[in-house]
């Protein structure tokens, strides 16, 4: 009897990673000495032991789960990445393609031909073939889909025509109907005459004759009943199921919500046309969260952390470019009071203060309102309410640091005036900041974009600008 | 027979939270005339129609889910919330307690007394219990201790003596044991003994005497092959496993990699203690990055959107007095160039654009090598390559857009020099954001600290003062 081989899901990762390296390295040795010996007469002998490492790692690899294999690609430049990719069997190449990421993905297809990449993508389901479709060259899909059964071009078309992020192009089509009117008995024989389940099935999709839904019955329920009941006496009618136009983020939620494993998607006319998984929704809820963060920090994506620098730089630029021209304006704000500044130098050191904690602030109120609006939490009933305490916190941070800060202004200039122009600027800046950080995310929601993306390079926009303005703005007033 | 009662997720909360609203307001006009008339005489009918509002919305909560009363009572400002956490059934209350977010619970555990908490806690399984007992008064949690079985009390001493975000504290007690030495009909019919399966229950765990993990037996299989098949010739031996002491964050990458839906947790010996399921997951992982866009913002946790002013000031000044102290910081550094900038007012305006710049391109660095570093993608082998390329792309970055914004100075201030002045210091500052963006993240690494909180704060800090000491320091050596 076999052995139970326990997994050890990051040890073994780290662990894997470093035996490919090293047989890498081995390999790289051989090849040097040949190269140096140079002596014909060995070339045999070489070339044996040089095939002995490849052969090995080609084993090793042979054996890992896909996306461990893709977890290796990922973290190897691209030269030994390239190696390792050649050593994979071509009919594992299609589901490692899935599994690495965008970029890396690119750098794997680049290095493959039209035959290659064909016969990769042949061995997918049609839902995978249309995940990974838009990386492939158009001729690729064309003899792809030339090679399919009519049921499943069907189903590529079908897959391919929803907008990325809905639930048409997160689901799959692998699932067991069954209709309520056999018993649990009719059912067992029928799924025993299945060599195998899709993966994931916890239930099966009740329907009636013209392929609608009518319940759902868990497996769990099968195995736990009576085989005379009838599929219609057990199966539930509580059914969460979803539209294909449905947006990913709202069945995302729904599936953590109701912990779900799986949920039926029906057409207009009830029709079940495929089914959502749990464990598309984890990817796609980690690559929301994923490109939330990457976002926030101005990247367009994520990066392969060998690719060439240049596309590292077209990943940065956008954000870049946006924000240079956001700080050549604080920067005219700045230079419209240049006078006052000549007059008082104090204001050149003491303005970055404001701009600073006016955008913390705004940032801490627009990622507040983000979150509700994407939970849903705030319509036109509660929306003044918000408003209400954000402008209160606001009054409230601006008095207290603002008081930080007129003290620090004065402890370094002996100035009272000066420290007390510090204390109304932060207070007017935080304010600025509390209006626009409830504005700006509402706004955009109500305009149908999405909240997250853009706000806070708005927002800190506004309090550098602004608070440069209102703050040499006073000083000027009150000053000089 | 039962009509399918479709569930379509995100419209019917906004019905829910308008209908509990559309009740609630209802109920608020009748009081206020009741208040109004203060005709004694009718009190009787008044209070009959009153009570009705409230039996409607009362019979509208018990058909919600846990999880959508939840999102109502999240969704509602303070005064509401209780009174509709009122009308729950008390057996409810457990449940929907673990489903809100930590604030909200935080208020609504403050309106309920230690016998109510008592009794909600009652209705949940041990580890549920576990996850509530921070939040309860030590009380509370000893009378629940008390009235558990022996078993039930090892259970939850267990589950409390993990680390949170530990697989211990993640992990679950429910799950159908069996032998291998039995066949699929024994276990059909050992199954057909239970009720119901625990939750999510996609494999069975095959254990030796022992209570040792030999291997796991999918419900898909037992479905699919013949019952007189004994479970040893159909378990599958190679096993995703767990200990507990392992981290929920590794967890939830393998869950993610190899699509689980349930894994044992084992101890030290091999033996089965608990199970990890895909819904813990899936929570854990929608957890862990609202926390860290939260933390990117420097909020230590997810508001209650209706919190009291004097809450949301607790979680937002810890991050203010840290960007106030580096804002301080940054305002003594210009301080120190104070006669430069009389000199020449125009670097005043231009030193922002070099300090924000520069915090952008290190916040991109320290994002990008943030994650590589969460995904395990970084060793000792590949680090050097690492900073090659952020170094690379750093000066690429700081020539192009140097270059851009020293002709900016040049033109509106006709300055050749100073245009100069301005490309080499935004080299530099982009330089030193590249450094500091890879070195900080991969020392804290190091130091084992998670790199993703502070690492932002850190290079803002180092940006901004470097920056303008960089600019300034330039401008004061060749300008002046």
């Amino acid at each position: 009897m076999a052995e139970t081989q326990e997994i050890r899901p990051q040890d073994d990762l780290q662990e894997h990673l470093l035996k490919v390296l090293h047989l890498l390295e081995k390999q790289r040795l051989v090849e040097q000495l040949v190269h140096k010996q140079a002596m014909p007469r060995h070339d045999l002998v070489e070339s044996l032991v040089h095939k002995q490492h490849l052969a090995e790692l080609q084993k090793f690899l042979d054996e890992l789960h896909p996306a461990d294999v893709a977890y290796i690609l990922e973290a190897l430049p691209l030269e030994d990445r390239l190696q390792v990719w050649n050593l994979v069997k071509a009919e594992r190449d299609g589901e490692i393609l899935l599994e690495v990421s965008d970029a890396v993905r690119e750098s794997l297809i680049r290095a493959m031909d039209s035959q290659e990449l064909v016969a990769a993508a042949e061995q997918l389901d049609t839902d995978e073939i249309a995940d990974l479709a838009p990386d492939l060259p158009e001729e690729v899909v064309a003899d792809v889909f030339k090679r399919l059964s009519a049921e499943e071009r069907e189903e590529l078309r079908a897959a391919l025509s929803y907008p990325e992020g809905t639930v048409g192009a997160l689901m799959d089509f692998e699932m067991v109907t069954i209709r309520e009117d056999v018993t649990l008995e009719v059912v067992l024989r029928y799924l025993r005459l299945l060599d195998e389940l899709p993966d994931h099935t916890d239930t099966l999709f009740v329907v009636d004759r013209q392929g609608r839904l009518r319940g759902i019955l868990p497996l769990n329920k099968i195995l736990v009943t009576d085989p005379e009941t009838e599929v219609g006496q057990v199966m539930e009618t509580e059914v969460v199921s979803f539209n294909p136009e449905d947006r990913g983020q709202e069945a995302a939620q729904a599936f953590e919500r109701y912990d779900l494993i799986t949920a039926p998607v029906v057409d207009a006319n009830g029709k079940v046309i495929g089914r959502l998984t749990v464990d598309a929704m984890v990817d796609f809820i980690r690559e929301k969260s994923e490109s939330e963060v990457l976002g926030l920090a101005g990247l367009k994506e994520q990066e392969d952390i060998f690719a060439p620098i240049w596309e590292s730089l077209k990943n940065r630029w956008t954000w870049l470019a946006v924000n240079l021209i956001t700080a050549f304006i604080a920067s005219r704000v700045i230079g419209v009071f240049e006078e006052s500044i000549e007059k008082l130098v104090a204001l050149a050191a003491l303005m970055p203060i404001i701009a600073g904690i006016g955008g913390n602030s705004g940032n801490q109120t627009i990622t507040m309102i983000v979150r509700a609006l994407a939970l849903g939490q705030i319509n036109a009933a509660n929306a003044k309410k918000l408003f209400a305490k954000e402008i209160g916190v606001s009054v409230l941070n601006g008095l207290v640091w603002g008081g930080v800060v007129g003290l620090f202004a004065f402890f370094i200039y002996h100035n009272v005036s000066l420290g007390l122009v510090m204390t109304g600027a932060m207070v007017l800046n935080l304010l600025l900041a509390a209006l626009a950080g409830v504005v700006i995310p509402l706004t955009m929601h109500k305009l149908g974009r999405d909240p997250a993306v853009g706000s806070s390079v708005m927002i800190t926009a506004l309090t550098d600008s602004g608070g440069f303005f209102i703050f040499l703005g006073l000083a000027t007033v009150f000053l000089l």
